[in-house]
């Protein structure tokens, strides 16, 4: 416990470089070998900080509105991000998740994972209540609903309630003027 | 020249935090005054390179084939990440730029400005041909359309030709099973 909130308070305040076990040993007033003991590498052990941080967030209560549902999957990670300190950490940590195969593959096998299978269910409720079309597809539904909040995360804009909205109602609705798309040329 | 080709080989092997001014200079083979007569600090530098990388792959051509032009706005960065100098980079820049607005603040407003002018001019053409929805919103645009593609740069997943087109469709027909979005609860 104390070696993970000195964890999660270092990665927080700082950068990834700066994020060393001896440092983590200093701050949790423990030795190196204590947390050597349960976690292998340093990328282990910000693995754990990260799971712990992003999965109060990630499901989506059933509530039979697609909306709402569209809505929970937009907003969860755009609160984790801005009101939690899962915001500094995943911060600190995407270069080092796109980087680094050691920390990038078990976040992506945890958390990623995790939030796309949710995904994926609200998107098969919502076709199986009619709400959305039959060919919706679900692997790129993620992608639609969580790259624009990562996308102002890294590169700028608001994470409102209202950007929330308008993202879901451009997944629901699309940009094309006709039902059907304009015709591939 | 040979200093910003120094940056430019030095962020694409390393991560920023080895990223230092007395190495750009030992590689370009010049001494720190140089370097430092031209930019202010590495986060300058590192700003030059991203933007030079960067300018190749912001413009859509305009085609007068509305679907084409959403494409080339989810191709082009797709293609600088994936087949360019442009990848290694920004991958290991993303979490500076997300947190030092003395990378991200420049960063935002010459590449990330540009990009966003760039889908705007998109919407706007499909408006007018009458391919989008009068009331397709551009201020998401960029976040439908690029978001994804950075979205699978940090969490995993494919950069094909067919994850694009998927995206664009989407970003085009939207999920609903209706024309008109079901209403809100």
């Amino acid at each position: 416990r104390r070696i993970l909130d000195a964890a999660r308070e270092l990665l927080t305040e700082g950068s990834y470089a700066d994020f060393r076990m001896e440092h983590v040993a200093a701050r949790a007033g423990v030795g190196k070998a204590a947390i050597y003991r349960r976690w292998s590498s340093k990328q282990a052990l910000a693995q754990e900080v990260l799971v712990e941080l992003a999965a109060p967030h990630i499901a989506v209560a059933e509530t039979g509105d697609t909306r709402e549902e569209l809505l929970a999957a937009v907003v969860n990670p755009m609160r984790a991000v801005t009101e939690t300190p899962f915001g500094p950490v995943i911060r600190s940590l995407m270069s080092q998740i796109a980087t680094d195969p050691k920390l990038g593959d078990p976040f992506r096998a945890t958390v990623v994972q995790a939030r796309r299978a949710e995904v994926a269910r609200v998107i098969e409720r919502g076709i199986a209540r009619g709400d959305l079309r039959p060919d919706a597809d679900p692997s790129i539904a993620t992608e639609l609903l969580v790259g624009p909040v990562y996308f102002r995360v890294m590169f700028g804009g608001e994470l409102t309630l209202d950007f929330a909205n308008r993202v879901v109602e451009a997944v629901l609705s699309g940009f094309a003027a006709e039902p059907a798309a304009p015709a591939r040329s």
